[in-house]
C-alpha cells in the first residue's frame, strides 16, 4: 500500500497549549479531536480526519483529574487504531503513575508498570515521555520509549540565572541523590543531600543535611513539585543548616492543593519548572519561571516521523 | 499447592452499600482495601489482608465519577494479581461503557470492548455483571461473563404493584424494542414502540406511537435512567397517545443531571430502579421504588466460588 | 525496505465471481490460489505468486459448507502471512457467524467471537465485511474492521421499483426492529412490527402485528433469509392483519434448503437480495432481483489500499 | 475455591463409539453435548451439564468431513471454557493435519501448526494425541501434549497372529524409514526401504526395495492408511521383488474413497488398524482387525486427571 | 481434578549447596535434574520425577557462565510444564541482568526487563528473588514477585559484630544512596556519599565524601561485590578523608576476576556477604563472612507453597 | 513516516567472517554492533549506528558457546527493537536448538520450539536459516521462516569431485533417511541405509547396511558433523560392508571435540562441509573442503528486503 507521508499531532484535554505550541515549531495544524461525555460520565471521543495510514501523536499529560485523562488517551488510541492509523505514539510529557515504580508496602499496585501495559492494551505502538520519576520506569514498557530529559534546559536558566560561585546542589532525600548528582554534574557543582528518616508509619522527621551547605546557595532540583510542602521544608533545613539561599528547580510543576501558598512563603529565591504541565496564569508566580520543552518535544516527533536519530538530541 | 477454600469480598469507592449487603447475604465479613489519592491524583490501592491463593471478588460498579472508579477497579485487580490471588473476579453492576458497543460515527472507539479488554490486562479472570446494554456486549469479553439480569425482579415488582389487566409494555425506541419484548413476555402483555427519527444531526423528532396504548396502562422499561429527559419525553408521547397512565423501570437508576427534577416532572406513576447503581436518600421521590440486587449477586458470587451452575439462577 | 505498491486479491471457494466482479471493478486480474483436498480430506492451500510486502485480500463468504469455507480462509491466511504478506485483510461479504452473538441459552459458545479471534491467529490483519447481523458484533473483532451496509443498495432498488405511496416498513420480530427502522427512515416509511412470543421451546407462535399494516404495502427488510420460512409466514401474518402487498428484501440471499420453493409460494411480490452470497441461476426466481455489492466492496478495498477515508462511502 | 474433583468426558460426532468405550474403561457416564446446525450450515454447540470448576476432556478425531469436525471442537471448547470449566484437553485421538508439517512447496501453510494454535485460541489447556505423523508435530503445541503411541499394540497383535520366523519390516518410501525402524526395533526384525522417486511433478514412480525381502514376510507399518493405494502399490513392489506375502498396520484406519477396494485387491495377507478413526461394519474385511486403543487413552486420561505419570504408560 | 499436596525443589546448576539447604529447612529432598550437553554445546535438561500437578521451584543464580545458568533455566521450566507442573516458580538468589535496568547510553537494552519476559515466555508463573539492584526491577515482570531482601541480615550480623558508637553507613555513589540509606536507617546510623563524578567516557574520578566520615567507623553496604574494585577505592577514599577504619558488606559475593585480592588488600577490617551466590572455599579469605540466606527463601517458599503471607517476613 | 530504504547487517560474534563476506556480496558495509561483559558475565550491547526505521539483519550461528551465542542474539534484537528498527530478521545459518525437536524421552523440552519461542519474545520479526535438522522444525516458528538448504552447492560439489558412476547415497540412521534421499535423488544415485539398533540405554550397536554398497563408492550426507564418530564409525560399517570409498559431506561443520582426529583417522577419501560454522584454518584438514553458503545467503537477504521470490531461489 503506498505510504501516506503526513505527521499528525492530536491532543487529549491536559495539555492543549503545550500541543499547539509542538504544532507550531512542526509548522503543522493541529488534528481535531472531539472529547465529550456521555450523560452516564462515559468519555466519548472521535476522531475529526481521515487517518488512515498516517503516523499520529497524541499528546496528553496525566495531569488532574489524572484517571480522565488517562482514559481519554486510551479511548483516542483505541479510536486511532481501529480508524487504521498506521502507527500512534503516546507522547505524555508528564507521566504521573512513574512515581507508583515499586513495592515500598505489601500489596499494593507497581501501577506504573500496569498503565504502561494498558498504553499498549489500548493501542500505543510507542511512547514519547520525559523525566520519569525513575530512570528504571522506561523498562516498565514493552513498546519502544524515547524519553527525554529537561534537566540541560533548566539547568542551563539556572546556570544563567542565578549566582553559581558558592553553589550546591542538594538532593531532598537518598532517593532523588542520582537525579540530583546529574544536575551537580551538569553544572560542575557539589553535592549534599537531606537525610530523611522515618519516625513511625506517619511520621517523617526531616532529618539534617549530609554535606556541607552553610554559607552556599544551595540549588535544589526535583523531578516534580506538586503540593511544594516538600520544597518548602527542605528551604527551612537548609536555612537552618545556614544555607545562604534556596533556589529551586523541577521538571513538572504539577503545583495542585496550597502548592502556590507553599511556594510563595517559602524561602525560595527563585524557581523553575517547565511546561509539561501546563501552569496557568493564576499559579504563576513573580519568582516562577516556567520553560517550555515545545521545541525538544517537536524535534523529537519529527526525528521519530522522519527515523533521524533522537539520541542525538541529547548529545 | 494446597487450596484455600475461603472466599473474599472487596469494594471499590462505587458502591460499598451494595458490597455490604451482598456480604451480608454471604455472611462475610467484607475485606479491607485502602484507596487514596496522591498528591499529584493518582490512585493508590493498598490490599489489607492476605489473599494469597485466596477466590477474590472486587465489587465496582462505574458510576460518577466513572474514570476514578474504572481505574480503581484496575489498579486494585493489578495489586491483587501481584499479591498472588488465586482466581480475580470483577463484579461490576452497572457496566456503563457497555452503551458504547457499536460504530455509530465513523472514527469512533467501540470503548465498551476496549473497557473489557482493559479489565483482563488488569488481571481479571471472570466478570459478573448485570443487564449489559445490548446481550452482545458479552462477546467483548475474552474471559468467562455471568451476566445477570434484574428484569425478573422489576417485572415481578411492577406486576405485584401496578394494574395489569389493561396494560401495555411500550420501548424507548426501535433499539429498545428486544428488551421491552423480553420484559412483556414475561407479564404476557402486548408491546408498543416509540418510532423516534432523528430529523437532524442535532435533533432527534419524538415520533408517534406504534401500537396501541390508548386508554392503556403504558409500562416502559429500559436498562438504565441516566438524565430521565428520555423517559419525561416518553410519558407525554404517550399521554398524547392517550394512554391512562405510564409506570417505569429500569435496572440502573443512574439519575444524574436532572434526573431527579425530570422524573418528579414527569407524568409517571411510579417508576422501579434497582441497586445496582447507589441511589442515596436524597434522590428517593416517593413514587421510586429501589429493589436490591444484592442477594442474587451474592447467590452468583457463591455459586462461582463453590462450581455450582449459575444459569440455574434464570430458571 | 521499499515498499511494493501492489495489490493483490485472492479468493476462496465460496464467491469466485463476486471475487471476479470486485477485480474487475479495480481492474486487476484475481491472484491464483489453489485449494485442493488430500485423500484424508485434509484442505491443501497454495499461493500461485509471489505476495512478499504485497496488500493482499482474500474474498469469502461463509457460506455452506460453512466449516470448509472458514478453514479455508484461515490456511490461506497462514500460508499469505508466512509467505510474508504485508498486510492480509479478511474480506468475508456474509460473515455468517455474527448470528451466535450472544448467551441465548446457557452452556452456549457467542462463535461469532470465537471466529473473529481464530481469524487473527490465522493472520488476518484487518476485515471487510458487510451488515453484521448486530452491529455490535463490529466490537468482537480486535483487527480493524471495515463494516459496509447493503441498505443503500437495496433500499433505492426497492424505492425505485415499488410503489411508496402507501407503504410501511415491517421488522420480523422486536430484535429486528432496529435494522427495521434504519430501512424507514431512509425510504421516510413508518415502522410496525411483528410480536413474536415463544409458547414453549420448541414452537414459536407468529403474534400479532404492532403498528397499522392495514391495506398498506408492508416492505419487510431483513438481514440474511436463510429457508424463507420465516419470511413466508410474515407474509401470511401480514396478509391476515390486511397488507395490500409484501415486498421483501435482505442483503444475504442465503437461500438454503426449501428456500426456493418457501419464496416462490409466499404472498410476496417481489424481493431483491445482493450477491454477498451466490445465487446461482438455478435459484433465481422471477420475482427475484439480485443486485452487486461488488462496486461497494471494490471501492473499499481500493481506499483500504491508499489510505483514504472509507467512512465516506456512506455519506 | 474448592475444587471439584470430578471428571467429565464428551464427544464430538467424529466418533462417539471411541468415547463411549473410553467412558466404560473409566467407569463414568459420556456427558451431553448437543451439537446441530442453523439452517445457514452454522454449527450450534450446548453443553447439557454443568461444568464449572471441572476437568473436562473432548474426545473428537479429524476425521471426514474434517472441517466440520474441527470447528465442532473448537466451538464445544470455547463453550466450555465460557462455561467456566477448570481445564480442558482436547483428546484427538487422530490429529489429521499433523501431516501438513513441512513447506514442501513454496506458499502453503504448515496446517498442522496453524490448527494447533487455533486450539488454543478456542481454550484447550491440553492436547492428548496418538501416532502423530512426525514426532516433531509435538513441538507446534505450545500446550502440553501427550502424544501415545499404538505401536505396542500393533506389534503385539502382528507378533501373536503372523509368522515372524523370516520377516522383514518394510517402510514406504525414506520419509517413513524413522517410523518403520521403531517397529522393527520392536519386533526384533531387519528392515528394508522403498525408495520411491519423483519422476515428474505429478508422477512418483515406485522404486526398487532397499533391503532384503525376498522370500520373507513383509510387515508394512504406517501412521495412517487412507486411500490404500500406497499399500496396495507397496505390496506389489514386494513380491515383484520376490516377498513370500505382506502384512499390513498402521495406526489410523482413514479408509477413504476406494480404500476398501484398493485394500481388498491388494497383495496383503492381513492387516490391523486401531480405532482412532472409526471403522464402520461396511469396511471390515475379513482380513482386517480393528484394535481397540480406548484402555490405552483412558488410563492416560486417569493419570491426567489424577497427576500420575503418563510416561509410565510406554515404560 | 484432585489437587497433589506436594512441593518439590530442583536446582540448576548455579548453586547446589544453597538448594541443598533451603531443601534440609524444608525438610524435603531435592528433585533430580539431569542437566548435561550435547556434542554440539546445546544443553539437555530432563526432569527425572514426576511432576504432574505438582507445585514446583527452580533454584538457578545467574552467576558466571550466567548465559548457560539462564539457559538451563529457561529449558528446565520448559521441561517441568510440558511435563505438566502445575506451577512453576523461578527461584533467583541473585538476579544479575537487575543491573541492565535502563537506558544509560543510546541503542542498549533493558537487559533486565528482556530476562523477566523470556522468564515468562519459557513458563515461570512466579519469581522468587532477592535485593534486586533496584526496587524498580521488580516492575519489569509481568508475573508475581516475592522480593526479599537480605539487609536485615547483614545488618544484624554487622551489628553484632562491629562497633556501631561510632559509625557511619557510606553509599559508593549517589545510584547508591537509596540503599544505603535504608541501611543506616535499620542501624539508626548517620549516612554519607561518595560523590563520584565521570570524568571522560572511560575515567571516574572517586570524588570527595560528601558527610562525616572522619574518626568513624565507615559501614559500607552494596547490593553485590563483583570484582572488589570499587569497594577498594572506596576504601582508600574513606581513608584519605579520616575514617577509622571501613566494614564492607554486600548481599550478593559475585567475587569475580581479582577479587580476593583486591578485597585482602584493601583497607577493609571485615565483610560480609550472603550465599545468594556460592562462595568456594577457595575464596573464603579470613576477614570473610558468609551468611546463609536458605532459612529466608525456605520460609518463602514454605508461604508460597501454602498460601500464607510472605509480606510478614520482613515485619 | 516515509520509508528509510537501507538494509542493514549486523553480526554476533560467532561468525563475523561470514557476515563479511555477505556483506561483500550485498556491497554494503557490514554495520557496527559493539558487545562486551560485565566484570559479573553479563553481556552488554551496544548498536553503533542509527536503525531508527531501517531493515535489519543480525548474523549468528549458534556454535559453540552456544548460551552466549544465543543470549548475544536475543539482547541484539532487544537493543535492535528498542531503538526502533522497522523490522528484525535474524540470519541463524546454523540452528543448533533444531535437533532437540521431539520428546524422546520422557520430561525434557523440546528445546528447538523454546528457542523459536525465545526469538520472538526478544523481538525477531523473521528468520533466515539453513538446513535445519528436520524440515517439520520450521513449524516451531510463529514468525516467517526462510529456510535454505545447501544441499544443492554440496550435491554440486561432490558431483564435479568425486566419481559417481558406482556411487550410493548412504543414510547414518533410519532417521536421515528422509535427507540422504533427497541428496541421492538429486544425484540420481541409489540408497542406502545404516540400520543402528539400540542395545540397551547406553549402547546403540552399529548395525548392518540394508541395501548394496558393496564394491561402490559411498557418498554419506548428514546436516550437521560435530564430534565426527557417527561419521568415523558409518566409515568402518560401510568399509566392513564392502564399500569401495567413503565420501562424506554435511551443511553444518561443528567439528567440536575429537572432531578432527576423528575425521582425519577415519577411511573418509574426502569431505565437504560449508562455512555456516566456522571453520578456523587450524581445523582445516587437506581432504576437507569448507564451501561458502554467503552468496545464496546474500541473494536471500536481498530478495527478503526488496520484497522478490526467495522461493525462486531453489528453483
Amino acid at each position: 500500500m503506498p505510504m501516506n507521508d503526513e505527521l499528525k499531532v492530536f491532543a487529549g484535554c491536559s495539555n492543549p497549549g503545550l500541543a499547539d505550541e509542538i504544532c507550531g515549531c512542526l509548522d503543522i495544524r493541529r488534528s481535531g479531536l472531539r472529547i465529550s461525555r456521555f450523560s452516564n460520565d462515559n468519555l466519548s471521543v472521535q476522531i475529526e480526519e481521515n487517518v488512515r495510514e498516517r503516523d499520529v501523536f497524541v499528546v496528553q499529560a496525566f495531569t488532574e483529574p489524572a484517571s480522565d485523562r488517562i482514559l481519554e488517551l486510551l479511548i483516542t488510541m483505541d479510536a486511532l487504531r481501529s480508524a487504521s492509523a498506521r502507527r500512534i505514539t503516546a507522547v505524555i510529557p508528564y507521566f504521573s503513575y512513574g512515581r507508583s515504580d515499586k513495592k515500598d508496602a505489601p500489596r499494593i499496585s507497581i501501577a506504573g508498570r500496569l498503565i504502561a501495559d494498558l498504553l499498549r492494551t489500548a493501542g500505543a505502538d510507542r511512547v514519547l515521555t520525559m523525566d520519569l520519576h525513575a530512570e528504571q520506569v522506561h523498562g516498565f514498557f514493552s513498546i519502544p520509549v524515547d524519553h527525554l530529559t529537561a534537566i540541560p534546559i533548566v539547568a542551563a536558566h539556572v546556570e544563567k540565572t542565578c549566582e553559581m560561585a558558592n553553589a550546591v546542589v542538594v538532593a531532598t532525600d537518598a532517593g532523588g541523590a542520582k537525579r540530583a548528582g546529574k544536575f551537580a554534574t551538569r553544572l560542575r557543582l557539589p553535592l549534599a543531600i537531606i537525610d530523611k528518616r522515618r519516625v513511625s508509619d506517619t511520621e517523617v522527621r526531616q532529618g539534617h543535611v549530609v554535606g556541607d551547605v552553610a554559607g552556599k546557595d544551595a540549588v535544589v532540583f526535583e523531578d516534580e513539585i506538586a503540593t511544594g510542602s516538600t520544597m518548602a521544608e527542605t528551604a527551612r533545613t537548609l536555612a537552618a543548616a545556614g544555607a545562604r539561599q534556596v533556589v529551586a528547580g523541577a521538571t513538572h510543576g504539577v503545583l495542585v492543593g496550597h502548592a502556590i501558598d507553599n511556594l510563595r512563603e517559602a524561602a525560595i529565591a527563585s524557581f523553575t519548572v517547565t511546561n509539561t504541565v501546563e501552569v496557568p496564569k493564576s499559579k504563576r508566580l513573580e519568582k516562577m519561571t516556567v520553560l517550555s520543552v515545545a521545541p525538544l518535544m517537536a524535534e523529537a516527533i519529527r526525528r521519530i516521523h522522519t527515523g533521524e536519530s533522537v539520541g542525538a538530541l541529547f548529545a
